[in-house]
């Protein structure tokens, strides 16, 4: 175990994705002065990954002239779950063979530097709370929204874990008893119902399901509407080159944009969905901030103003008057200073303390 | 704005309800040496009412032969809305007139104490956390489950009470959209379905729509299961004094007890959409333990075993085995124990920063 050095002028954040690792410099306030990227190859099992990342260390270190001994800390975001405490990955989905791997204890044998160690979700939260949107509160919601709905709660000032470091799995508030099954083996959730891939699911659904006069109409239905003669129903296939089974989150957003009935009525019932789960949110944190990443970011008011909307019935005037729910502040940056936010707070803590 | 005395041997709590006043001197360590009672009379008016409350404070400290000099300061337990910070109390339903009551001021001027103002379900986790069942834990979600639902969040060794003090709203997380009203104005909320009334509520509806046989039967319907004949689908009704609208929760329990199937089933729904809500509690806050108080006090085994086995479906094994789920441990003193538990906590903040 080796110690935070409290003078260190630099930090150095590690992000490791089951496709790409970066490594990046930083001073303390966040500013990066260096950064380098390198794929996974997971299959590499994570003796060699974790050589790469050491590797990377010295890479990103010469590049921006920062000794290591200048280095305050290592800052390490990655998929969970783990043990921040130990430094011990279990298994993440996106990482085979991390089975009770001690990442912190590896990155401190070989760099002798302190390293610590965050699941990707907290760290992105610790990002937006100390560089991002959610600078300067004091309870902060974050959420992801893209593959899958993670989460990260900054509560009281501070990261909170939870009791194994799992808090914060805000994408498995069930929304809808005996709803679309999730990837978590449970039915309903949130994000079985508003992550990337289940909106095209639920727009596949409509479409294929549910338009009248669709080309992918269940046989029997009649054309009624008069829309129909337009094809417009089918706006979000043509916009997938006719492939019903390309259409994307964003597919549906853009059709939204264009005034597609059929993605109109996707976009509100997300809406629905997403005020329900916030509204449980806001009803059991009281945060002042929610700040959600990746689709909201891209969808902005067309997704937000409806949530809000929403939202007005699923909590009290009190609390809704009292919170702000906004697009994540980072966009792409988020990964580099994910890490450097995990350093940064485990540094702020050493200094408090 | 009078400041605790952190040498003082003795503390005082207050519980102030809609129907009856409270007030007890205790020791540091909880120990209740006097109490006194009185009716609110709420009708009086908040002046009025503090004054009673600053007579009770003398006098219990009389009878204990305390001197106000020797008392640390004075926990308020008090339904909400309120600012802890400024100690004003906004309009809770159960204190007609207390609009923007400057509580905690009004005492500190009558007895030169220092006093804390805690909204009741938060007092009562605290009791429950430092007195009672969750004695020792670092993340605690205290419960409350009679008529309404409440609750209080123990986070990270310390009460969260969010951004205006209105966190742990637990009987608010929606379960079934366009579910049953709620008395917040929402539909199907924890409290919709799962509060005393909301289950006393449930059994009547399946009494008067549902069982085949039933004195209260819809018309048209067929006697048609064998133990029709018995007359034990009516054993709520007939526990209940022959009157359908006298059954309650505990008349619910009572006929579980003895394998009524009517009232099974109500115990088996009440189970399941607890454990939907403590599922989404778990996965957002991980935590060590939740205590339930009240029904689930009276109801043990009969409501607990089948909450634990639907919640497995609910959250993951790691979270679920990190977490117990358990009956309040104070029965009736958490009345008394919680604004006790307020100054305490307030007290031991003091003494350490």
């Amino acid at each position: 175990m080796v110690s935070l050095q409290s003078t260190g002028r630099f930090l150095i954040g590690l992000d490791i994705g089951g496709t790409k690792l970066a490594a990046v410099v930083a001073d303390r306030d966040g500013t990066i002065l260096q950064k380098a990227r390198r794929p996974t190859e997971a299959a590499r099992g994570p003796r060699l990954i974790v050589e790469s990342l050491c590797e990377m260390v010295r890479e990103v270190a010469g590049l921006a002239s920062v000794r290591l001994t200048e280095v305050a800390g290592i800052g390490v975001s990655c998929g969970g779950p783990l043990d921040t405490a130990t430094g011990i990955v279990y298994s993440p989905p996106n990482l085979p063979g991390w089975d009770g791997i001690p990442l912190k204890a590896w990155l401190e044998e070989s760099l002798n530097i302190a390293a610590f160690v965050e699941n990707d979700a907290n760290a992105e939260a610790l990002a937006e709370w100390l560089f991002g949107a959610g600078r300067g509160y004091r309870n902060v919601v974050y959420m992801t929204m893209s593959t899958g709905i993670g989460g990260g709660l900054i509560l009281d000032g501070r990261l909170y874990r939870g009791t194994c470091d799992a808090a914060g799995e805000v994408g498995h508030i069930t929304l809808v008893p005996n709803g679309p099954r999730c990837g978590c083996g449970k039915r309903g959730c949130l994000e079985a119902l508003c992550s990337g891939p289940a909106i095209a699911r639920r727009a596949r659904e409509l479409i294929t399901e549910t338009v009248p006069g669709s080309r992918f109409q269940v046989p029997g239905q009649q054309a009624d509407r008069p829309d129909v003669q337009t094809g417009r129903p089918d706006l979000m296939v043509d916009l997938a080159d006719g492939d019903v089974n390309a259409i994307t989150a964003e597919t549906v957003m853009n059709a939204a944009r264009r005034g597609d009935a059929t993605a109109l009525r996707v976009v509100d019932e997300t809406a629905r969905y997403m005020a329900q789960g916030l509204g449980t949110l806001i009803n059991v944190l009281n945060p002042e901030i929610i700040i959600i990443g990746t689709i909201i970011v891209k969808a902005g008011d067309l997704l937000l103003s409806p949530i809000r909307e929403y939202l007005k019935q699923e909590t009290w005037d009190r609390l809704y008057r009292t919170v702000q729910i906004v697009p994540a502040g980072l966009g792409d940056a988020v990964g580099d200073l994910a890490a450097i936010a995990v350093v940064r707070q485990a540094l702020e803590g050493y200094v408090k303390r």
